[in-house]
């Protein structure tokens, strides 16, 4: 299995690269971590939405009785949405059984250039190793963890994150041998260094300073946390993301059941 | 000091960013390192050309007299051209006096983007120290350390350059505080990590496995050398590269005298 890691997608070669992988996208702060957060508390499914605009079109499509509005721009929930992107607000008092059209800074557009993968796994320091053991049942060829990062550049988290998940790949028996490129060898590295002090990292990075000064600083605390019991294993299925389920594709509940 | 480091060119931001930064290009497997040995060899001045076409109509220009055509694609020398990107070629013998007309895959573009900021320097393990005082001196209020990449991704041995001059800029004395962003505390850590084993590090990564294939291996274990004695710093003065100097500017010999 060849593993590579792109620390953000403005370094991601052209889509039909893409079709022959498996792909995790990583938004550790936060809209992967709040893709888990949404699932598990039994939102029905995610829809992803580039613009405001766009979230808006597709909420008044699906129709506003089952459909909530969430995302953010500079970290705060957009005026006139039901949700930002705090995972603390997808309680299932709010989310149970709703599609979720979301639109956030960074992780929106990487997922949207993601879903075009032979797969496509939302991934988090939250389902770290569930990912891991969905990617070693796959034994992809080629496996690349794709981080959100922060407008096209860097973003430790994410990188955190990648490594999170390469570290749990590399414990389980995966059939093939792991093919590591140069920045999955750093990202392994780099969460081996931190696993320790994963919420201090994710509190005294770039983004995760700027989420304290908003006020999201339990934001940062929960997202550090590693392998969450019963963490889901977030993919597209169709326009939407779902839950994995070992049927081998996810959650076949009609949309408008 | 506000401290950065871009893992490749395809990350950054628009030349309007770059015009109030100091900029240092780092392309350590080979471009950078091929400059500051050309340079330290005694060498005019480096032009870089983004084409080959470029390449071939700049020295027709400036008349093949003194100009050498240089460069790489794929790793190997241009058909053609007097010289490849290998340090090793550029000897006293052949270059003293001679202006480079240079264009490789990777550090010329990034060259060509970075001569846009307020001061461009170049990077390698070779002259990290030199680079550094240089810095040092300047004292700006940001510095960007821009890793020339392979391909718009991340390469290692170009994060290894940049940590290098970060690792020898914090044990100077500069006037002001560095403030350094998530990838410039990464790159410096790997730099501590690896500075031990810089040889086997970029002999084992992804760009200099394919030039060990390619027959360059001893460009490799050359570059690798960490501040070689009398190292110059190649900086932009107007369109081509020269040793700074400590007058202010770099050398002004006129280009037809």
């Amino acid at each position: 299995m060849n593993v590579h890691v792109t620390f953000s997608p403005s370094s991601l070669g052209s889509e039909h690269d893409l079709r022959r992988s498996t792909v995790v996208v990583v938004d550790t702060l936060r809209a992967t971590s709040t893709i888990v957060t949404a699932l598990m508390a039994g939102a029905r499914e995610v829809v992803v939405a580039a613009t405001i605009e766009e979230a808006v079109a597709i909420a008044h499509r699906l129709g506003t009785e089952r459909t909530l509005l969430a995302g953010e721009r500079g970290g705060m929930r957009i005026s006139g949405f039901t949700l930002g992107n705090s995972p603390a607000e997808y309680t299932p008092e709010v989310v149970h059984g709703k599609t979720i059209v979301l639109t956030t800074s960074n992780g929106s557009a990487t997922l949207l250039k993601a879903r075009y993968a032979a797969r496509t796994y939302c991934g988090a320091l939250l389902n770290a190793e569930a990912v891991a053991r969905r990617i070693a049942e796959d034994a992809p060829k080629d496996l690349l963890l794709l981080c959100a990062g922060s407008n096209g550049d860097f973003a430790l988290e994410d990188v955190l994150g990648a490594g999170a998940i390469l570290n749990a790949l590399d414990t389980l028996a995966v059939t093939t041998a792991l093919v590591p490129s140069d920045a999955a060898r750093v990202a392994h590295g780099l969460f081996r260094e931190l696993s320790g002090s994963l919420h201090s990292a994710l509190a005294s990075c770039d983004h995760g300073r700027a989420l304290s000064g908003l006020g999201f600083a339990d934001d940062i605390g929960y997202c550090a946390r590693l392998n969450i019991d019963g963490a889901p294993v977030p993919t597209f299925v169709g326009s939407s993301i779902k839950v994995y389920q070992e049927s081998g594709s996810a959650s076949a509940t009609a949309r408008f059941a």
